[in-house]
C-alpha cells in the first residue's frame, strides 16, 4: 500500500494510535485539534519553556534508502533532542510535520513511525501534534521540540570568559566518517564502515549529560554540536567576544577512528573538527572548576569530560588549531549548508 | 545575489536583525542558541501553552511566482495564527523553518521576511528561532506557533452538542475561487480575478474573534476553516459523535462571488464547501444563546455572525446538504492532501 492511497488524515491518526499509545500527562492535549495544549502547570516558578527546531531535507541531510525508515524516524527526534540537551532541558513534547511523496511505501512510513516513537519514549518526549502534506519532491521532516528549563541553569553561548576550558562530551568524528562512506555507495565500503554509519544514522542526544552539565556554575557556556567544532565553537566565540585555541591531539577519537584511519592524524583531525553531526556537547568550564566537574561527571556517566582546547582573550572570534604545540592551517571552517 | 552567495548563517542573522527590531518580552530568548526560552511567568495558573504547526510547499500549496515573496511570508504566519484563533489564544512567538534552493533571490528572501515580520507584528507574536536548510527541489515553510490560553476557554472539537448552531465567522469560498485563477495561468484571467487571488494570497487570521467567542460557555466547538466545511466540520461531527445538517442558501458569500458567479450557485456551493483555506472560524453554539452573542459579536466587530446549519443526533458524522430544505448529493468531502 502506497501513501496515496491511505490518505492524509488516516495517516496522521493511524500511525499515532499505533505507535504512540502511552497517556499523556495530566491537563495535556495531543492530536486531533487545531492546537495541542501544555498546561501552566507543567513548569515551576523560575522555569522557562526552551523551544528548538530542525528540518531535514532528503538528498541533503539523509539519502532514504541509506538511512532506512527506523533510523530517520529517530534520528529526526534526536537531533532535536539534541538542543534540548544543550540547555539542560527537560522534554515536555514533540510536533513533527512531514511533506512526503504519493509513492512512499506505507512500509517506510511504519517503520519511521516506530523509529520516532522509540525515541519519544526512551527519552519522556511524548508527540503533540504536527502536519503532514503531499511533496513532489522527496520527504522533508521538520520537528519542533518543547522542554522545561530552570532559567539559572541555562547555558547561552555568549558567556564563555577567557581561562575557561573547552570540552566536549565524547568522541568527535564518527558522524562525518560514517558520512563519507555512505555517499561512497554500498559497493565500496570497508567492512569497518558499518560502526561510523550507524554513528552517523542513529546519535544520541546527551539529555542527561546536558541536564547534569547545566547544574555547575563553573559551565560558563554549552550548545551541542551539529556542524562540526571549527564552525560551532565560533558561535561561541562571537557570541561571547572572545578566541580559541583548540589542541588537535586532544580531541577525543573512537579507537575504531584511530584503528581505521591509522597514521592519517590530518584526516582524523578533519573529520573531527569540521564533519559535524557529533550530537555530543561542547561547553566551556571554569579551569579551577575542572577537575572537581570531570571527576562527579565521571562517577555518574564512567565516562570522562574531554577537554581540547582554552578560551583567550581577543574580540576576532578565531579559532587557532594547535598541533604539537604549534599553530597550524588548512582547516576549513564547519558545514554551511549553502556554501559546502 | 543568491542564497548560496550569503550563506546559511548570515541568512537567519540578517534578516532577524533587519526586519524584527522590536525588543521581545521580558525574560524571553530568541535567535541566536539552540533554544529559545519563554518564561514560565508568562503564564498564568489555569492557562496553557497551545502550539501549532503547518508546513507549506512550493507547487502543492503555493506557487512561487503567483504568491509573492511578501505574501508567501505574511501567509505562512497567518494560516498558524489561524490556529491559535480557533483555540482563543494570544500569540507568544513563532519558529520559523524553511528549506530554500540555492539559487532563490535574495530580493524574493527579502521581502518574504518583510512580509512574515509584517504578520508577526501585526498580531504580536515575535520571531523567536527556526532553522534554514539547503533545498534540492522548491522551498518548504514549516512555522510552529506558540500561544497562551485560558484553559477553561478551549473549545475542543469534541464537544459539539445536539441543537447547537453551526456557525462562521466570515465569507467561505473566494480564497478557493481564487485558487482556481491561480491555475487558470496570468494570461487567462477576468478582471475579477485580483479579488479572489488575493484572498487566497493574503488570509487574515481571525485572532480576535477567536479570542471573544472562546469566553462564552454558549461556544461548544470551534476550528478554522482550512480544507473546506465539508471537511472540517466533519472533524468535528467525528469528535463529538453527531451529525449536521448544513443549509447552502445560508452560507456566507461575498458579493464579488454572487456578482461573477451569478446564478451558478452550485458552482459557489462547491467552492464555499469543498474548497478550503477560507481561514474563518467554524464553531457550534447553544441555539438559545445564539441571538445574545451574535448581537455581541456585531457590536464589537461591526459584522454578523453566520449560521449556516444545525448539529444533529447520530454517530455516523454525516452531513446533510440542504438547498430549500432538500438534502442533495454531489458535494465532496473536502481537500485531502494526498488523495485529492
Amino acid at each position: 500500500m502506497k501513501l496515496k492511497d491511505i490518505g492524509e488524515f488516516a495517516l496522521i491518526e493511524n500511525f499515532s494510535k499505533k505507535f504512540f499509545s502511552k497517556p499523556l500527562p495530566k491537563g495535556f492535549v495531543g492530536i486531533g485539534d487545531d492546537c495541542a495544549y501544555i498546561p501552566s502547570e507543567s513548569l515551576s516558578k523560575g522555569e522557562s519553556i526552551a523551544v528548538s527546531c530542525d528540518m531535514l531535507q532528503e538528498n541533503v541531510h539523509f539519502i532514504k534508502d541509506e538511512i532506512g525508515g527506523e533510523n530517520l524516524g529517530k534520528k529526526s527526534l534526536a537531533v532535536n533532542l539534541s538542543d534540548l540537551a544543550s540547555s539542560g532541558a527537560t522534554p515536555l513534547g514533540s510536533f513533527l510535520s512531514v511533506a512526503l511523496p504519493e509513492d512512499i511505501e506505507e512500509d517506510f512510513l511504519n517503520n519511521f513511525f516506530k523509529g520516532y516513537a522509540f525515541m519519544s519514549e526512551k527519552y519522556g518526549c511524548p508527540l503533540l501534534g504536527g502536519d503532514t502534506v503531499k511533496s513532489l519532491n522527496g520527504i522533508t521532516i521538520n520537528v519542533t521540540v518543547l522542554g522545561k528549563v530552570n532559567r539559572e541553569n541555562v547555558k547561552l553561548r555568549k558567556n564563555a570568559q577567557p581561562g575557561d576550558f573547552v570540552c566536549v562530551t565524547g568522541f568527535l568524528g564518527d558522524s562525518a566518517c560514517g558520512l563519507d562512506f555512505v555517499k561512497m555507495g554500498k559497493n565500496h565500503r570497508p567492512k569497518e564502515a558499518d560502526y561510523f554509519i550507524s554513528c552517523h544514522h542513529n546519535p544520541n542526544p546527551r539529555l542527561e549529560e546536558g541536564k547534569f552539565l547545566s547544574q555547575f556554575s563553573c559551565v560558563n557556556s554549552m550548545m551541542d554540536i551539529s556542524d562540526g567544532i571549527s564552525s560551532d565553537l565560533k558561535h561561541i566565540l562571537k557570541e561571547s567576544q572572545v578566541s580559541a585555541v583548540v589542541e588537535l591531539e586532544k580531541l577525543p577519537l573512537s579507537s575504531q577512528m584511530r584503528d581505521y584511519w591509522g597514521f592519517n592524524l590530518k584526516k582524523m583531525y578533519e573529520l573531527a573538527t569540521s564533519g559535524g553531526e557529533d550530537y555530543e556537547l561542547l561547553f566551556t568550564v571554569n579551569k579551577t572548576q575542572f577537575a572537581n566537574l570531570n571527576k562527579l561527571f565521571q562517577e555518574k556517566f564512567s565516562k570522562p569530560i574531554y577537554p581540547i582546547g582554552k578560551i583567550t582573550e581577543g574580540f576576532s572570534s578565531e579559532i587557532i588549531f594547535l598541533e604539537n604545540t604549534n599553530p597550524i592551517n588548512g582547516f576549513s571552517n564547519g558545514y554551511d549548508h549553502f556554501t559546502a
